[in-house]
């Protein structure tokens, strides 16, 4: 299952959702993680950011597609990677 | 057609951008926009989102499910709404 999680929480939190999502999946930019994830470490992983958000102040979107094949990517200007963090 | 558009723009573009993405789709929360849109006219939005951006800077991702149903989404926490920008 290929799945997009876009996530816009209190500063206090960032961290910790972005540091939960990397556990599980690919960050692209911003607040947007991507990835193939099963069924059962996806489950997992929202039972953890549960715990970690604020449900009357932060919110996580969730985008699911079973079949990979049916969702296709494009992307305009620079991709952005993961070491554009440490630069 | 369904589209997921998330955008990391310099800060001067951000603006532009986003009321650009405004006229075609609907914003969910932070740069995520999404929506039903016919091909034609993602071409059209795809163009003057060309001109805008600094492509040696800039980046903008495109996800398309070309049927709807095979995409599902879930909100866990606070759904963000265009009313949101305005309190």
């Amino acid at each position: 299952m290929f799945v997009i999680i876009t996530y816009d929480v209190g500063q206090k939190r960032v961290g910790k959702v972005c540091k939960k999502l990397r556990e599980y999946l690919d960050w692209t930019q911003n607040s947007v993680f991507e990835g193939e994830i099963t069924e059962g470490k996806l489950t997992k992983c929202l039972t953890e950011l549960n715990k970690i958000i604020e449900p009357e102040e932060d919110s996580i979107y969730l985008y699911k597609v079973k079949n990979p094949r049916n969702i296709k990517k494009s992307i305009y200007g620079q991709e952005k990677s993961p070491i554009d963090l440490f630069i």
